[in-house]
């Protein structure tokens, strides 16, 4: 019997035309897909006839192990994420636990992550070096993350933070903007994006000032502009350098 | 009559099938289709029946007015750059030049940048907090460039170089790479992708004291790890968090 293979396949933000045409040949060749289950849910009336399976949240471990099970009794599998599989998606826990099955064959399938994503939606806040940030300390020491903001933001470097807030860290976003704070001016241009490709996706740009006074939600993507970047004509634009074009 | 609209539109890295399903509507919808000669090549025989226009390398601004007096004749313009059109692509001075033309609408279509086209090579480099850092100093001051490198290597990112060589620069990924070696060590895992979804993609991954050696194109997109990233049956991988899993 030939073995399955795994794509781990980035939906992008939401929508489903912000999918690569890629990713929708794999989630129409493959008979399984897994997912976590908001995302699963985001495509499954497109795809009636596949098997769907599932983990909770926090089970991703598990949701790998699915993949490799299924892939080992033949059958192709799509490991979906939102956003870039690559990008603090699945990619890398399927590659780790890949170790104990070396038969199974890992493909990657790049995605829009919500930085691009969100981006598009504020106007062109990444036109120079950017850094992107999770706030989530779940799987990283808080001083760390600390110790990131402050190192970007001395080097004028655009801010990309994902996972800004929770119900645990409802007041993350503020202490993250008041360490950047520490070396950037308060009206620095910023903008939050929420939803991004999905329904009721909003955006809004504001002072970094404001920002730190601004409560988000986890589906909210939230940007840092450089000292150059401004606001006009009601989007965020960053220029593409520190000399004249 | 009514005008058109400029869709800024990235292609991806480089295959067809790693554009967006939005993307690829945006080039059937739209009579005209601007951008540099390279990239308009890529998809001049996948749609015959369309107005190709162009401008030499240097001239982007005179490329956006092109785009903004087609839409104001009344036709829908795809202006396209390979990647993401937000991430060092062409929206941002679309929008800045916009300024002059308030009638004409506006919308960015985001594409695969070359950070998750290259990551999706590579394996899953970019699985915690990254830099995205173009080493182009075209229109940047060296010494910006070298403060982002130095900050961000001490802050242990994953650090993704753009624009890494040019005939002018062929020395800039070593200085790049001696700057980050003051703080990471020199077997640091590090990855080079070439000519990401296109004819000829390959890739390397190598320790950062190999990379420093190692000459590379300004077709070629680099990825420095984190103090974690390892690599795994031969692939880059960088851990989701610093905490076990």
């Amino acid at each position: 019997m030939e073995y399955g293979k795994i794509y781990v396949t980035g939906l992008g933000p939401g929508a489903a035309d912000q999918m690569t045409v890629q990713a929708r040949n794999v989630l129409e060749k493959c008979p399984v897909i897994i997912g976590y289950t908001v995302y699963i849910d985001l495509i499954r009336a497109d795809y009636p006839d596949k098997e769907f399976l599932s983990t909770p949240m926090r089970k991703e471990a598990d949701r790998c192990r699915m993949a490799f099970e299924e892939a080992a009794k033949g059958r192709d599998v799509a490991m979906v994420c939102s956003g870039d599989a690559g990008i603090y998606g699945m990619a890398g826990l399927i590659c780790e636990i890949g170790k104990d099955y070396p038969e199974i064959g890992i493909e990657i399938i790049p995605g829009i992550t919500a930085a691009s994503g969100g981006a598009a939606v504020l106007g062109a806040p990444l036109m120079h070096d950017f850094a992107v940030i999770s706030l989530s300390d779940l799987l990283t020491p808080w001083e760390k993350i600390a110790q990131r903001l402050r190192a970007t933001a001395e080097a004028d470097f655009v801010i990309c933070l994902y996972n800004p807030s929770s119900r645990k860290r409802a007041d993350y976003l503020a202490k993250a903007c008041g360490m950047i704070l520490e070396s950037r001016a308060p009206e620095t241009v910023c903008g939050i994006v929420r939803n991004i490709g999905r329904d009721g996706e909003r955006c809004e740009i504001l002072t970094l000032e404001k920002l730190k006074d601004t409560q988000v939600d986890m589906f909210t993507t939230v940007f840092i502009g450089n000292s150059n970047t401004m606001e006009l004509n009601g989007r965020m634009v960053t220029p593409r350098g520190y000399k004249d074009v």
